[in-house]
């Protein structure tokens, strides 16, 4: 973990600071279509492979939580957990939760057309409920 | 590990199988656009999140292996890593090696229009090279 970790702009830009896990930051990524969460965790490196096992490790733990946070708090027929990164090179894991009745289904959610994103208080309210189910070492922003 | 796993008919139509590892099969998927591998774990969970500690710290280090291969072999620019599942089930990682030149870029490969396949030949070859490389307990189709 260093001091100096710096959100990448797009990511920024595109999502909701949530809040933060002991490795990772939690973002909400402004498309309403479906529930769609980043975790960017604090790491200089750019591909999973080359996180350590410790770090792997952690990180993995970190994307089960929020990817079961994502199946008990709304109604989803699957989840689509995946890194990539063409765009944005600092490492993100998405964890999305997709439904057979989503507009993009069942095609990837990535680079597709969004009919807009959140109110603040649903925004709010989504922040709230992520921080009462992961709990614990969870921070809110 | 169940002696009466059957691989997806889906994943068999659109790929070839190249190998196993102690916990995956190795697949190729059938564009050659771009090196595009998938491992299929013996497991009935549908889910990355419902694998129990020991099976998510498996299929991890053999998602690794082929990343690293996938890295290694071939002129990638990124890799994508992802478990999406929405029109097959079975629960199955795909490892893609991007490139900043190939059609798709930067938009995700999934759901993407190919030109076509491989030749019988180029499948060999690059099966070879999978065996070669991750050696030790992979065990070629």
């Amino acid at each position: 973990m260093t001091s100096h970790f710096a959100l990448d702009a797009r990511l920024q830009q595109d999502c909701h600071l949530l809040g933060r896990l002991p490795m990772s930051h939690l973002l909400l990524v402004d498309k309403a279509e479906v529930p769609w969460f980043v975790l960017v965790p604090e790491t200089v490196e750019i591909e999973l492979c080359d996180l350590d096992a410790r770090a792997q490790a952690t990180l993995q733990d970190e994307t089960n939580r929020v990817a079961r946070f994502v199946r008990a708090a709304f109604p989803i027929t699957k989840l689509n957990v995946g890194a990539l990164g063409n765009i944005v090179r600092q490492m993100h894991v998405h964890v999305i939760g997709r439904r057979d009745d989503d507009p993009w289904w069942p095609g990837p959610a990535w680079g597709q057309p969004s009919a807009g994103g959140y109110r603040a208080e649903q925004v709010a309210e989504i922040g709230a409920r992520v921080a009462r189910e992961l709990g614990g070492d969870y921070r809110a922003a």
